[in-house]
């Protein structure tokens, strides 16, 4: 269709990298075109966390688990930040402003402006060649990561990425099908959307069976369904609190 | 640079649109772009509502107060959907899922998913022309928003966007300086931020000042401060949680 179409659906997450380190250049342009994305009422309510020390990295690698966090060309995590906001405002301004800034309301702004940013990101390195992988397993101990970070109230870890030159190239996953997905002016009854789901079940588990690695027998309702039978991160509800954010 | 990174790099919110219409083609491929965006292990927690009805269309231009929710070539809504992921489960399952689902942690879930698959959408949408505006202005009454749309449990309405071609083509809005978004290994100390928060003023200021309709005399700092001192939304929060979403 055109370079940009095709670099977004050229897509799959990237992990295994080269040692190659991303170049200043190259950082600062990826993170301009972060900046650019669109932004709640302009608040821009995110940091972003270059992580070049090898100490911390490996901390890092320690909590999500994944090698890739450690080995890679250039490592960020994406911070919701609602901290800066309040930075040039008086002590009275700042009692008057906290009332807003603890809503979910604001919480979901600082998700959405760190996850629009993010994928900024992600596109300009995937159309310069380079390869990402989102961490979101930095959440595996998000009261930990805030220390090694060092974050202030008001800001919380989000998620990690990894960008680098790839030394892998994976199959394109198989996504739900156009119709279950998009919805027409009203939320889409069960009965019509179960078939669909089934039939993209049908194709996962085809997809698993016959990939080139790590081949299974899965399907996508399956492991959902195990997926949620396991509380995961039942912590970041608290943390975020203890941040100050989500609270009202 | 290159195509992709232009498009990224020109992005301006476009509030007016003229009467043209997505094709069904576009919506397909701009439905496709953001699917192929990274989601947190394979759940897509989302879904994307297409707005065609006008009724529909006039009930959420008065929620946002936004014309351009009304008058545009396409109106998508991207709800969190944890529904989803239960429709081929057993009731005990379903029983058994219900702690995870509620959990914050699957609440910033949803929240990331909708919106990396927004952004790949919006700049589909630009990379062929189209211009975009993002609407957290639905949120001005999510109760209605939901309604309106039939959502079930464990969906939630986040934002709209609305997409068509351009009737505007409005300046490039300056962002935070580069140094003030990305740190290095550690959150950096509010003194180091400051003087460049300073600087940021004093160009949104000449921004504003300059700039060739609605003129106006005001920093980033200040705005920041008088829209947080007004709180606003503060219903989002108690309707997440009647949606069995973010509870815990």
């Amino acid at each position: 269709m055109n370079h940009t179409i095709d670099t977004i659906l050229n897509h799959r997450s990237i992990r295994k990298f080269t040692e190659d380190k991303l170049t200043d250049e190259q950082i600062h342009i990826l993170i301009k075109a972060a900046q650019q994305a669109s932004t709640s009422s302009n608040v821009m309510a995110y940091t972003i966390i270059g992580v070049t020390d090898p100490v911390l990295k490996k901390e890092l690698r320690k909590i999500s688990g994944q090698p890739y966090v450690e080995h890679n060309g250039h490592l960020f995590v994406f911070c919701g930040d609602l901290h800066r906001i309040t930075q040039l405002s008086t002590p009275e301004e700042r009692i008057e402003m906290e009332e807003t800034i603890e809503s979910t309301e604001q919480f979901i702004v600082t998700i959405i402006d760190a996850a629009l940013s993010a994928q900024n990101l992600a596109i300009a390195a995937e159309s310069i060649g380079l390869g990402i992988c989102y961490l979101g397993s930095l959440r595996n101990d998000i009261y930990h990561v805030s220390e090694l970070l060092g974050l202030p109230d008001y800001v919380v870890p989000l998620f990690g990425m990894a960008v680098g030159t790839p030394a892998q190239q994976p199959e394109l996953k198989p996504r739900l099908p156009f119709e279950v997905v998009y919805h027409e002016n009203k939320y889409l009854a069960d009965e019509i959307q179960q078939p669909a789901i089934s039939s993209y079940d049908a194709e996962l588990l085809e997809y698993y069976q016959t990939r080139s690695s790590n081949t299974k027998v899965d399907t996508w309702s399956e492991q959902m369904i195990r997926k949620y039978r396991n509380p995961i991160r039942m912590d970041v509800s608290s943390f975020v609190k203890e941040q100050k954010l989500n609270k009202r």
